[in-house]
C-alpha cells in the first residue's frame, strides 16, 4: 500500500507539473527542493512530507486537497 | 508558514481523533506509529508524510483529502 501510494503520487505530481508547463528543474528551483529530489518523488521513490507537497502544489496553482484527492482515486 | 502549516494540522489531526473517540495511544496503536509522535503532529512539533496522513486518516475514517482540506481552510 505505502509503495504504491508514492507510486500514484509520484504520477500526479508529474501529470500536474506537466500540465503547469513546468520541467523539473524549475519547479525544483521554485519550491527550493533539488531537481533529484523531484524526480525520485515523481518515481515514487521518496514520501514528501506536507510541507513539501503545499510548497509544490503553490508553485504548480493547485489545491493539495485537489492532489491528494485525485491520488485517492488512483488508489480506489 | 511552514511552522503554522504543521501547527495547524496538528489543531485538525487532535479534532478529528477526539471526534473518532481515539485516545493518542490508541491511534498511535493502530497506526503502528509511537503514541509520543501523535503527541508531537498534534503540537505542530513534526511534519508528516503522506504516507503518514494516510494511515491515520485511514484509521480515523476519513478522506486525507478532506483532512488536508480542513488545513487549507485554517491557513486562509
Amino acid at each position: 500500500m505505502s509503495r504504491s501510494l508514492e507510486k500514484e503520487f509520484g504520477k500526479v505530481l508529474k501529470e500536474y507539473r506537466n500540465n503547469a508547463g513546468h520541467s523539473q528543474e524549475s519547479l525544483a528551483l521554485k519550491c527550493g527542493l533539488d531537481r533529484t529530489y523531484i524526480s525520485l518523488l515523481e518515481r515514487g521513490l521518496r514520501s514528501p512530507t506536507i510541507n513539501t507537497i503545499f510548497s509544490i502544489c503553490s508553485v504548480l496553482n493547485v489545491r493539495p486537497s485537489q492532489l491528494i484527492s485525485k491520488v485517492e482515486e488512483r488508489l480506489r
